[in-house]
C-alpha cells in the first residue's frame, strides 16, 4: 500500500518513524508492505530529525490526492476547513482512502466526508483524532458495537488535565499554571481551544455519533472550560473526597441526546480520578457490557502516530468499517436534550461578604426549589470580610439549581457569581 | 449472516438475547442481518428463560458444522479438546467462520485452528476468551498493532480477584472466602482451574502470542495461584502501600519470552490496584504508544456475550483479520526466558519461631546474595512463640532471591517455607 503524507509536524514525523522502524513487522501484520511514496509540508528544509530523502516531495499537498502511485493519503495538516478538507475531499473523489488525526475537521464535516468515502468504497479513518494513543474509536465502533450505548464520557484534553493536576499538586492558581504550561510547550500561545473546552467538544461529538449511531452534532454540545476553577475549589474538592476533571460526556435519555463539556467533581474512589497529567481516559456504558474503562496517552508523537499507523494497517488488511460504525447515510437525527434537564448532585461555591443572613438567603433559595443540601462547609477567619461558602446537594435537576442561583443574583453579599460543578460518583452497582 | 449456536449456558443465552434485542441496530452496524438459524445443547427442555422455538434444534452439535444454511458457528461448549474442538475443526473445513469463547481450546490448539481457518479463508475469532467484556484482543491485534509490544499484563481471572478483594475487605482467610464464593456461585465446586492460576495462564498465553507475534506457548507459562496468600500478607500489603493481585504477565527481553502467573504486590497508586471484585484489567506497553490500560467486566452473561456478538458483526462486515494479528504460519518460535531471571523487587514473608539469631540468619543469607533490604517489619507480641518477619527488597534477580531462600532451608526456626511475591510499581516516567 503506497501512502502520501500531508503535514510533517509532530504526528507526521512519528508516522514516518514507525513505518521505518517497524517496516517488516507491519508488512507481516498488514498482509502487505506499507510504503511512504511522497510527502508534503509547509517547509522542505526545516530540521525534523528524520530524513525525507527517500520520499518524493510535493510543495502542493493536493498533488498527493492526484498522484497515480498513491493509494492512501494521510492528512495531518489540521484545521476544520481550508486545504486539509480540500485534500481529503479530493483524495476520496480520486478513489483513495484517507487517514487523518484532524478532530476539528471530523467534528464539523465528518459525516459528509464519510458519506463520500462510503459512496466511493474507500476507507476514512481517524482513530488519532480522539484520545491519542487509546484505540477508543475502534473499541466503541467495533469492540463494543453489540451494545446500545447508555453513556460515554471521559477526560479528552491533555492540556486541561495537566493544568488541573498541577493546580492540585501545587495549590497554585489557573493563570500561573497555564503560563508555566505555555513555557513548557504543554499549552498553546492561544490556549482558548483547549482550556475553554472546544477541543474536548470536538472529541465528545465524534464519540457520541459513533456510540449512539446519531448524526454528528457539534453545535449542540454545551461547552464550558476550566478558567473559573480556583485553588479554593481544588482544596474543597480534596476535603470532600473529589478531584476536579474536565469531562466531555454524552448520554441518550428518552430519545434525546445530551452532549456537554464541563469541569466536574469526580469521586476519588473512581478510576477516572486517578487519571493525571496528560493522560486521557474514557468510560463507555453499554446495556450488555456495563461499564468499561480505557486509559492512555492523549497526545504526543509516539501515541498519536501509533493510532494513525493502526488505521493504515486496518485499511491495508481490507478492514473498511463505516467511519462512524453505522453507514453515514443511516446515522439518525435525534432531538437535543434541554441543556438544564440534567439530574445530578452538585457542588456550589459562593464567595460572599461575611454578613449576617447570607447563609439564610442561600439556604432559603435552595429550599424553595426543593434542593436538599448534603453538606455545607464554611471555614474562615473571623477577620476576613469575604468568605467562601461551599455546599454539595443531593441529586436534583440542574434547572432547579439554576433557578435557585438566579434568585440569589440580587443578593448584595455576593462578591462574584456562584460556581457550580456536577458531581460524578461511582454507581452503587459498580461497587 | 446465518449462525448456529452450540452451547446454551450463560454466554449462549446472552448471545441469543443480544441478537434478539438489538436485531435492527446490529443489522445496520453489520451491513446485513445476523440471524440465528439453529441451536444445539445438552438438554432441549431445561428452562433457560429464553424461547428456543424460533430456532431449529440439533441434538448433535456437529450438525451445525454440516448444515448448508449456516454461515458461521458459535462454539460455546467449552473444554480444550473433545466435541468443542471437533466442531470447530469441522466448521472450518466446511468453509464456515467460527466464533468461540473457549480459552482452553485456543490456548492449546489456537494456532493450528487459525492456520486451518486462514488456509480456508474463513474467520476465527475469540474476543470473549480473554477478559469477558473488554475488547482487548481487538485492541492489541488491531488498535495497537503499530507497536512492538514490550510488556502485557493484567488481572484476568474474576474469581481470584473477587477472593482477594474479599480477603482485603474482611480480613478473612482464603479457605473461608473461597467457601463463600462457592456458595454464591462465584467459584466452581472444583476451584483449582481458577485459584491455581491455570485460567489466567490460558489467557496470558493467548495475549502474548498476539502481542509479540509469537507461536502460542501455553506450556511455557510459569504458573502459581493464590492459595498461599494469608490474611497476614494482606495486612502487610496494606501497611506497605500495596494490594495483592493475581497477575498474568508476558514480557519479551533479549528475544526471550517470559510468561508467568503469580500473585503480586501492586502499588496502591497504580490503576491496577483499584480493580476490584470480578473486574478484569490489562496493561499494554508498546514502544510508541507507551502504557495503555483497559478495565471492565471479566465475565458474566451480558459482557461475555457482548464480545461474542462483536466478533459476529466483525465477520459480517468482512473484517477477517488473522486470529493472532499475524498470520498463524508466520508466528515466530522464540526461546523461553529462564524462569528465575526476572529482575524485580520482592516482598518476602517468613514465619519463624521467635528465637535469637533468626533475623541474623535471614539477613546474612540475603547479604551473601547481594540483595539489599528496603524495609523490614517484625511486629509481634513478646508472648508469641511464632512470629512473622516481613521484608521488601530493592531490585534484584529472582535467581539470587531463590538461592538466598534455599540456603535458609536448613534453618530450624522456620515454621513453614517463606512466601515471596513480586512488587509491581508505577514506573517513574509514568508518573
Amino acid at each position: 500500500m503506497r501512502v502520501g503524507i500531508a503535514g510533517l509536524g509532530t504526528v507526521g514525523r512519528g508516522v514516518v518513524k514507525i513505518l521505518e522502524t517497524h517496516r517488516d513487522m507491519i508488512a507481516e501484520r498488514a498482509g502487505r508492505p506499507i510504503e511512504v511514496v511522497a510527502v508534503s509540508a509547509r517547509s522542505r528544509t526545516i530540521d525534523r530529525g528524520i530524513s525525507l530523502d527517500p520520499y518524493r516531495w510535493h510543495d502542493n499537498c493536493l498533488d498527493l490526492a492526484d498522484a497515480e502511485d498513491i493509494d492512501l493519503v494521510i492528512e495531518l495538516i489540521g484545521g476544520s476547513d481550508g486545504i486539509a478538507k480540500e485534500l481529503v475531499e479530493r483524495a476520496i473523489e480520486n478513489g483513495k482512502s484517507v487517514v487523518t488525526a484532524n478532530k476539528a475537521m471530523i467534528a464539523h464535516h465528518g459525516v459528509a466526508l464519510a458519506e463520500r468515502a462510503e459512496a466511493q468504497g474507500v476507507g476514512l479513518k481517524f482513530e488519532a483524532a480522539v484520545a491519542g494513543g487509546i484505540p477508543i474509536i475502534k473499541s466503541v465502533a467495533e469492540g463494543l458495537c453489540a451494545n446500545r450505548c447508555e453513556e460515554v464520557y471521559g477526560i479528552l484534553n491533555g492540556t486541561c488535565n495537566y493544568i488541573l493536576t498541577e493546580m492540585e499538586k501545587t495549590g497554585r492558581d489557573f493563570e500561573s499554571v497555564l503560563a508555566d504550561a505555555q513555557r513548557l510547550g504543554y499549552a498553546e500561545a492561544d490556549p482558548s481551544f483547549d482550556v475553554d473546552g472546544i477541543d474536548t467538544a470536538h472529541k465528545i461529538a465524534i464519540l457520541a455519533s459513533i456510540c449512539f449511531g446519531t448524526r454528528l452534532n457539534f453545535d449542540a454540545v454545551t461547552v464550558s472550560g476550566i478558567r473559573r476553577i480556583a485553588p479554593v475549589d481544588i482544596r474543597y474538592a480534596r476535603e470532600l473526597g473529589y478531584v476536579i476533571k474536565l469531562l466531555g460526556s454524552a448520554t441518550m435519555e428518552n430519545g434525546m441526546l445530551d452532549q456537554r463539556v464541563a469541569a466536574c467533581m469526580v469521586d476519588r474512589g473512581y478510576s477516572l480520578a486517578t487519571v493525571d497529567d496528560a493522560y486521557n481516559a474514557i468510560v463507555f456504558r453499554g446495556d450488555f457490557v456495563e461499564d468499561s474503562f480505557y486509559e492512555g496517552r492523549g497526545a504526543g508523537e509516539g501515541p498519536t502516530a501509533s493510532s494513525v499507523v493502526a488505521d493504515l494497517i486496518d485499511i491495508a488488511r481490507g478492514n473498511i468499517t463505516p467511519a462512524f460504525g453505522t453507514p453515514a447515510n443511516r446515522l439518525k437525527e435525534v432531538p437535543v436534550a434541554p441543556q438544564d434537564a440534567l439530574e445530578a448532585s452538585f457542588y456550589v461555591r459562593f464567595y460572599v461578604h461575611d454578613e449576617p443572613g447570607v447563609l439564610a438567603s442561600i439556604s432559603e433559595s435552595l429550599r424553595d426549589e426543593e434542593i436538599s443540601i448534603e453538606s455545607l462547609i464554611q471555614h474562615g477567619d473571623p477577620e476576613d470580610e469575604q468568605i467562601y461558602v461551599v455546599l454539595t446537594t443531593h441529586e436534583t435537576c440542574e434547572r432547579r439549581l439554576l433557578r435557585a442561583l438566579d434568585k440569589l443574583k440580587g443578593l448584595k453579599s455576593l462578591v462574584e457569581p456562584p460556581l457550580y460543578l456536577r458531581i460524578v460518583s461511582i454507581r452503587e452497582d459498580d461497587d
